[in-house]
């Protein structure tokens, strides 16, 4: 018998129909024996529906307001989920996140979660009961409602877990799994059983938008097995685990990319200490967010300064390196916006040499150019003109043999 | 300066540029000098359109969850309401049942409110905040949500004022005070500057649906002086107060009617103790609500027994009637559902002789013929053929001199 926490998405909750299915899906665990502990969203398109009225009357107003209106979409989940439940025959009790309760900050619509009294449900759960709790929110030390922003429901689910110490966490969504690439650019990407926490987060990071950052990194900070599902397929899904030193690693496990890049260059910049912060200061204090950063060093004393920002502070980013180009005195700025960024990720990397040079000669036998490259320990990055994205995303695939079961190289 | 409870109904909260219209009279309220709390309903449908989502999953489900599915209706008004507040100068803050708390019995779906504790509202009032109150709901001593059934924010917004010892409640509504009969049936009807909490009870009950029967009774235990305003008509309203024994009473305040009734008579009845419960334990026992009940005893040592129930009950309490009747060694059972109820009520009846005798002498010049007659202090019900009933209510409108401004008789 294992203590499962099983999160459900907006998705899984869009319709009267799917939370009776939710419901099935839920009594079929308990039915093997299992104490289940369910996290839920809020109709798909409902959080969007209660903050699109908050903001027709103040698009700027009070957050916590924001808040209090946002947190009720889960409310409602929680409540029918209960009541399908019962009907299945399953005693269910349903809990908003300040009646767990879910102790947050107070930043109103990003808040993080400070401590949860998993009691209540543990109790529930001896007591043979499924408890049923409202993802993505929870109340903060003056007793006002917070929501923990997008996608937190599940870091709700991956938090339950680790209070409660359950033997697996279970994203429950509308794929099946974590695949090698996205299958619309590669169809012969294949679903991995098994990835590591540090693999998933530089895929979910680099867009593969299966789960959400925060809970990819809750789940390895707390040691809690993460397991993507679909509700609608039956299957294993991908098991999200700590790196097992038992096992040989395979080499790659995977390959993002992202199209919401553009890239400047301030281009002959005089090389002396401070210059990273003299052009990147600027640009946060724009509010501009920075991805990758290269520099090169030349050989007249000059230095090439590289940066990707997204592609919609493309413009903006432009002006203020301009200024600073004349300021710095620079040759110049020169820039793409037409650019992506593919990267290839594995734990593997780390105990194997060659990966880098594999990844370029297999671009370069293409005729895929690079225009950057940016490492890190389980990631190698590169900027390509987006002509070549779905190419060079194939070609990857390939020459690193996804498309077959995983084994160590 | 005065500290006011101002409660808004569905109607008044009905859509965004309504919401704001509230919101600019709150505001005009506060600029007045006043302290104003607010209390509010959900939007007009919205607490119908979740118990229906709630009862097409399971019709007779646990009420804890209905509760917690409904609570959200009003959890998203206070948000927006104290948005709009704050968008037109006014700091505000809201407060759902459970943050301030309103603390109530477990009775699901009817809950009562047992205790408040205002000391959040106090501080908010004292420092320039407008604290919007959550209507209809509360928490019980195991921290769930409860809610207190139907029109209950008439009764949350009194219970505020009690606690907080406000100098008076005011009930917005969609119509702009309480009148001396329902104008769609006597055009004369006047609507009523003041009048007891007695006489509103009555007329309450009755069928004049201004305010929650609860709401009232509340009133008057605690004194708060309620009125009943219009949220899109300016004017006084009607107060609603205690009686004032320096005032001389008017005699009659309204009249009051009930269409939703029927007559049922068990004549010839052995005329023995014990004859009336055994008539009515049997339709009490089947859940069928009493509303008057006659017994007159006849010269042959028997009795006819008569009573009224909702018309919707009538053929369930005919067959319940027929098969005791039979049992009793009645005669037989008559009935008819076409009939009405019409009450004059009036707390200037306690100290004034000759009220009834006047009432049948003005219903027999019209030809109105009188089935069944019940009074109490401040009230005659007669019960009449369904035909007759607009010409009743304009001609006792008329008898009792209601269309004039009130004066003492």
């Amino acid at each position: 018998m294992a203590l499962i926490v099983q999160k459900y998405g907006g998705t899984s909750m869009g319709s009267v129909e799917r939370i009776e299915h939710v419901a099935g899906k839920v009594a079929s665990w308990r039915a093997k024996g299992h104490q289940v502990v369910v996290v839920v969203s809020a109709m798909s398109g409902e959080t969007d529906r209660l903050l699109k009225l908050a903001k027709s009357i103040a698009p700027r107003g009070n957050q916590r307001e924001f808040d209090q209106i946002a947190a009720t979409g889960e409310q409602v989940t929680i409540g029918l989920l209960a009541l399908a439940l019962e009907k299945a025959g399953v005693p269910a009790r349903s809990y908003t996140g300040w009646q767990v309760p879910i102790r947050t900050d107070s930043a109103y619509m990003k808040a993080r979660i400070q401590d949860i009294d998993a009691t209540r449900l543990r109790a529930d759960c001896e007591a043979g009961i499924v408890p049923v709790v409202a993802g993505f929110q929870g109340i903060d030390e003056t007793g006002s409602v917070t929501t923990l922003g997008r996608g937190g429901s599940d870091t709700t689910g991956v938090a339950l877990a680790a209070a409660l110490k359950a033997d697996e966490c279970q994203i429950y969504t509308d794929v099946d799994g974590v695949y090698t690439t996205d299958p619309r650019v590669e169809p012969k990407a294949r679903r991995l059983d098994k990835i590591t926490f540090e693999e998933m987060l530089e895929l979910a990071s680099l867009g593969s938008k299966v789960l959400q950052i925060r809970s990819v990194e809750f789940a390895g900070k707390y040691k809690v097995p993460l397991r993507v599902v679909s509700t609608f397929v039956d299957g294993p899904g991908t098991l999200i685990t700590l790196e097992d030193s038992t096992m040989e690693e395979p080499l790659i496990s995977g390959i993002a990319f992202n199209r919401d890049e553009a890239q400047l260059t301030v281009a002959g910049v005089p090389d002396r200490p401070g210059i990273a912060a003299a052009i990147l200061g600027p640009v946060g204090d724009a509010n501009i967010e920075i991805d990758m950063i290269v520099q090169n060093i030349g050989a007249d004393g000059t230095t090439d300064f590289t940066f990707t920002v997204h592609r919609n502070d493309y413009e903006r980013t432009q002006e203020i390196a301009r200024k600073l180009a004349s300021e710095l005195g620079a040759k110049g700025v020169k820039g793409a916006s037409d650019i992506v960024k593919v990267s290839l990720v594995g734990v593997g990397m780390r105990s194997h040499a060659g990966i880098a040079s594999k990844m370029f000669k297999a671009l370069a036998a293409a005729g895929i150019n690079i225009r950057m490259i940016s490492t890190s320990e389980i990631k190698i990055s590169v900027v390509i003109d987006e002509m070549y994205l779905e190419l060079a995303v194939r070609t990857l695939h390939k020459a690193f043999g996804l498309e077959e079961a995983r084994e160590p190289t």
